[in-house]
């Protein structure tokens, strides 16, 4: 399967050609042995593709869609999971029990209501699939469900794809749910234009699987998530086709895109999206600052969040992050802040958010730099110093965690946000749980935090923790590790996600952080919209 | 009833102390026909409240509830519309038909939930009221609908106000659904804080009416609506209570509290919500710029809502609009653009503001004024020459056309949204609708627009027609005009309310705007949640 003119790993994060060579896995495995004090990894032998097992079908399509369906089993395996850990582990050991009975390719929301049909009236799952990346379990069926289907359709998206219309007057376009990050933002550029929205996932994941997820993208301040891009959607339903009306704004009842956005698949497949996009950026300044102590960044990181300055980037790294991105190594915090504009000079916003971070104990480490040049290069942040560094760190963590589950490394985030009044406990009791859940599991790891996003009453914490796996027994190390973390935030006043979704991995926390009547409403909802219960069974409701 | 010291009007805006006197009647009377060139308007009666026909009562308060409730015809009477104009009609003849037949006054969340139990046990139909001030028949069930229920209850949820707990960290407070403007303004500011959140209502209204209604505020950049303000909402259903939690940012599946931001009641009562709050405002630049043509004026609002410079104010005014509000009389346009903050100065945002008016034709006509006072009383809007002449005229224009109908005169206005590429068409049409409708009516009248708020991808222009009265048949004229453009706004691509909510008044054109299956959600949001079908009957949804 081409992929961006690669081939895709059936296993680990993108593409084949990304995966660390054997050098860098040495590389890597010294430096998991520093910052885990564990035993010495060991490279182990990676999974050839041969090897995977794929069970066999339990449903064959029907004529009338043979031509959008591949039941391949290598097609079928490469559609099994998201890119989780514990999706990782299964598909290193060449587990893909959970593949899809077949692979649906609509090219149109026509074939897409055909694929709906069908899936409702032979009760074949249909999980709707845009680059695969869910985190969260959010494109597999629970092996405990797939017994109340005939089989599981995977309904990917790809041929859903490309740039449909420009709105140069209004800046906005509308795409296929389809559309990858890079071929979205490559055709937007030959208009001058940009989504200027990179989630992590942004190399392989699509535009409808954002607005389904509600993805966050890479800039610190307004807009983070994807919701405030969406000016309108068309989503194919079992019961027929829902499209929003393109409006600036309006104030008709409540938001009916706002039903979709977030829906995980589960009230309907989005197949196409008019989006708010703006001119390439050409004004930049960035500068990083250190801190004695975290909490004084943190306590920074609010200042700017409450002045109105928008920064595009404020990202806060504790000590061990900074370690980790090799950003400083000499056990200080560091706040990468960052302006951009499409219109006018950045240096005075700079020069001023550098006044509240002195105010609260920082001292500028890199930059000032400042810039016009108008090359869009630098648009996933500031181009200085350790912002830089910090920028490939970003697309490439991901290739680096699956190279740590080849070395017998567990490595996984978790993220999450809370008013600022509790970060403090907050932090303390959701580092306290992830350190005691390794330290219980494996005998200890590394936490690390840092802000990925800030809005004036509160921030978006991420958490990264790296422990020796326990070879063959990661997925419950793993399970226990997730639930001690996943408890500590529901307790403390955080969301379960602030950005990659609920998908399955959720499920229990999502259930008691929504209000109960919320919960009988989307239950609602989807029995309207999808009254056969095919749609992504086990996200978001039962 | 005291209202802020001075006694509501039974049927004009606001209070009676504020209502224009004989001589300003006289005014208006003289620059009415200059503006329509219909016959002179002649001074009416004005009402007197012992004139007021309230039917009798059909149900009677449940002793449970007799403490809550009133049943003084007065009282009913004040309670039985809003302030649209076909309402300031039918109170300026006393006719009260609508007026419900008790009021109750619940003090407390688990009052709410007695009184929704009542109602629902005893099929009385029950109408969430803030401050009464709906324009589009939000809080007063229709004549037809009255029969399917043995009675209307009014919720006053006047009770249920103040400011409850103050977070200086994450300036975030609660505060209860009924807390008034004025009041919430004096609260906060007694902490150094503002919502800045400024609808024309703002004297009269709640902010649990901002937030069923999706109310905008004064100022033309985001935020724009109340639901940007919203961190969590509390809100009791005949089921139970949903309190979402207090998050600044979440990816949790669709946004819960989203369902109930512009549910207008007919799903649940807001009883209080955890608000999103700001530090006053200390730095501000304001000025004013005349175009000689309306669309050149708009193309700069264009560039400015596109810069990321973000104004306060960024209010384009028609040449008609500047007449009516005595801002500029020679027949230009003029774009009045402020700044705010409470952090830095905002005199480079202001110059650079005005470099883009000047590409677009634009001449300065007052100022540039920069400031750094800190002084709210310029909260809402920046000080200067046109600028402030606008801003009181904003807060009167209502009792104005309470006036207005007290002299025979019509006078309304309408408003939306829509994407700057329609502009121009969206414009054209919609006036020619306006103005055709009051041609055939009543031989003519005014129309004119402004924005009240512009977004990247669109503005949101509101429009004003002054007309002769057909004085015995008011409402049958309005009708029809507001029937024709309200058609035009529809079919040229529009939305049919971009800030004060859909009522009854705007039901027809919504159920068409609505994507048809997220009625259906919607009808079953209210089946799960209201299984009685009491609350506000006719609103949203049937």
């Amino acid at each position: 399967m081409a992929f961006d003119g690669s081939a895709r790993s059936l296993w680990a994060w993108g593409t084949v050609d990304r995966f660390p060579d054997e050098a860098a896995r040495r590389r890597l495995a010294g430096m998991a042995r520093m910052l885990t004090g564990g035993a010495e990894a060991a490279l182990l032998p990676l999974p050839r593709d041969d090897d995977a097992r794929v069970p066999p079908a339990r449903v064959s399509p029907p004529p009338a869609l043979a031509a959008l369906a591949s039941t391949d089993p290598h097609d079928r395996a490469l559609h099994a999971h998201g890119r989780a850990y514990p999706d990782l582990v299964r598909g290193f050991r060449g587990d893909f029990a959970a593949a899809p009975d077949l692979v649906l390719r609509p090219a149109s929301a026509d074939a897409v209501a055909a694929c709906l049909d069908w899936c409702a009236g032979a009760r074949v799952a249909c999980v709707p699939y845009g680059g695969g990346t869910s985190v969260v379990g959010g494109v597999e069926v629970a092996a405990d469900r797939r017994g109340d289907f005939a089989g599981v359709a995977c309904l990917d998206l790809e041929r859903l794809d490309g740039l449909r219309e420009v709105d140069l007057v209004s800046l906005a376009v509308r795409a296929g749910a389809g559309t990858r990050g890079p071929a979205l933002e490559r055709a937007l550029a030959e208009h001058g234009l940009t989504l200027r929205h990179y989630p992590q996932s942004f190399e392989h994941s699509t535009l409808g699987g954002w607005i389904a997820t509600r993805a966050g993208g890479h800039f610190a301040t307004g807009p983070t998530h994807i919701d405030d891009f969406v000016e309108a959607i068309t989503a194919v339903t079992p019961r027929g086709v829902v499209a929003t009306r393109r409006l600036p704004a309006s104030g008709a009842g409540p938001a009916p895109e706002r039903l979709w956005i977030g829906s995980e698949g589960a009230l309907g497949v989005i197949t196409e999206a008019w989006m708010r996009v703006q001119k390439k950026p050409r004004f930049r300044a960035a500068a990083s600052v250190k801190f004695r102590k975290t909490l004084d960044g943190a306590t920074a990181a609010r200042a700017l969040a409450q002045s109105g300055l928008r920064p595009a980037n404020c990202r806060l790294l504790d000590p061990a992050e900074c370690l980790l991105h090799q950003v400083a190594l000499d056990g200080t915090a560091v706040l990468l802040v960052g302006f951009e504009s499409v219109d006018h000079d950045q240096g005075p916003a700079l020069a001023r958010a550098l006044e509240l971070c002195r105010d609260h104990g920082g001292v500028v480490a890199s930059g000032p730099t400042v810039s016009d040049d108008g090359d869009g290069a630098a648009a996933l942040g500031g181009g200085a110093g350790e912002a830089a560094t910090w920028k490939k760190a970003f697309v490439d963590a991901p290739y680096l965690q699956s190279a740590l589950v080849s070395i017998g490394v567990m490595a996984d985030t978790f993220e999450t946000s809370c008013t600022w009044d509790r970060f403090e406990t907050f932090h303390a009791a959701v580092t306290a749980a992830a350190q005691d859940a390794l330290k219980r599991t494996v005998g200890g790891g590394l936490v690390s935090c840092r802000f990925t996003h800030v809005y004036p009453d509160g921030p978006a914490p991420y958490y990264t923790f790296i422990g020796p796996a326990r070879v063959g027994d990661e997925l419950a190390v793993w399970r226990e590790v997730k639930a001690a973390v996943s408890e500590a935030r529901h307790v403390n006043g955080g969301t379960i996600t602030h950005h990659p979704a609920v998908g399955r991995t959720h499920r229990p926390w999502y259930d008691r952080e929504r209000p109960a009547l919320f919960g009988d409403v989307l239950r609602a909802a989807k029995r309207e919209l999808d009254p056969a219960g095919v749609l992504n069974p086990g996200v978001l409701v039962d």
